[in-house]
């Protein structure tokens, strides 16, 4: 477990993934900031986390205030609402980390990889805020379903990339925080990997009947 | 172990990579023709695969006639030779299925992913051999030091992708006559999945001292 304990506004953390790494970091001693387009939004999942964790220290706000307010800003949205959301929190995340974790999924053709042109969603977030925020990439292969039952073991390695070796030492320990073995997998460039690898996963899902598919880290 | 015998063409199957697989393919009882820029590189790879496993149905000859005399053909060279090999191999190959197992690292920064315009190796093959060739792409991310030490395991799954099922079913057998476990993922834009993970994973063997890191699929 990491000691030092943060401030972390979870953009999209009334989703199911933005919610459940928001309560295990909470678990952990964190400090959440629940980012949401609406306040009554973030309210209402404020209060399901006290139900979930009475002792947790968290907040909700709207998203460009929650990044504001917080040290560490973590964006999980849907591809198709990245670019919106990264401009209502570009000012309130300069100067700090912002933990991508966005898939470039392009509905229908989820297992196939369409990939942005800036290459990565991680690209595209760290141009998108510029170099005065590091962006660091991670969690796009968890699956969201069982990361509210706080006991429930996730059986799938964090590939961590960014062009900060610090903030990804940071993220490294916040996925320890949340239960989860990770790594420091090289440049922002190199969060291509993870987010393609959603798309196998899906298919690698359908094709075998596998529930939720996931990779281990071997060597 | 897969019930079908094939004449498999390797092209570059002098390099450490190459001749591990056709090495591993004629102990399964596949007959190799190991492709090489120039016959007599071809026929010392043979007295060597010969030498190390007597009963081998193995031969040699330059990469265009080893493609066109095969069934299967595997290309197993560097990103830098890929498409000269391609066209050379581009007539004999037809109607075929191609194997392509190029990473496109471009030294000296192998540590980062650089993708080509096709937006992978993979693809860029499709693209060069014609909708007529079915190619899969597979075996990117094995490391190829210990490949031809017949006993050793081989602790990394293989992403076999390409356009045609049975093609990649195809693949997914090669594989496991070559004592790995390997797993359809997809269509060949997601080949870059594997190609891209080589660089995070040379990364990661830097980064935490790891001889060979590789990946298993959980779930």
């Amino acid at each position: 477990m990491n000691s030092a304990k943060y401030q972390i506004a979870v953009i999209g953390g009334t989703g199911a993934l933005g919610f459940g790494l928001g309560l295990r970091w909470a678990r952990a001693g964190h400090h959440i900031i629940i980012g949401s387009r609406a306040q009554d939004s973030a309210d209402r999942a404020v209060e399901r986390m006290r139900g979930l964790l009475p002792e947790a220290r968290v907040s909700g706000l709207e998203n460009g205030p929650a990044a504001a307010a917080a040290e560490i800003v973590v964006l999980t949205v849907p591809f198709s609402n990245q670019a919106p959301m990264l401009a209502a929190v570009h000012d309130g995340s300069q100067g700090k980390i912002l933990v991508d974790v966005t898939v470039p999924l392009q509905p229908p053709k989820v297992r196939t990889v369409q990939l942005p042109p800036e290459g990565s969603a991680g690209q595209a977030a760290q141009k998108a805020l510029g170099e005065n925020v590091r962006v660091v990439s991670a969690f796009q292969n968890v699956a969201a379903d069982h990361l509210a039952e706080l006991d429930h073991d996730i059986d799938c390695d964090i590939l961590v990339c960014g062009n900060d070796p610090d903030a990804r030492e940071v993220v490294v320990g916040l996925a320890g925080d949340a239960g989860m073995r990770a790594w420091q997998a090289g440049r922002i460039e190199n969060s291509v990997v993870a987010e393609a690898l959603t798309s196998a996963l899906i298919f690698m899902n359908n094709r075998y009947k596998i529930a939720g598919a996931g990779i281990r880290i071997t060597g």
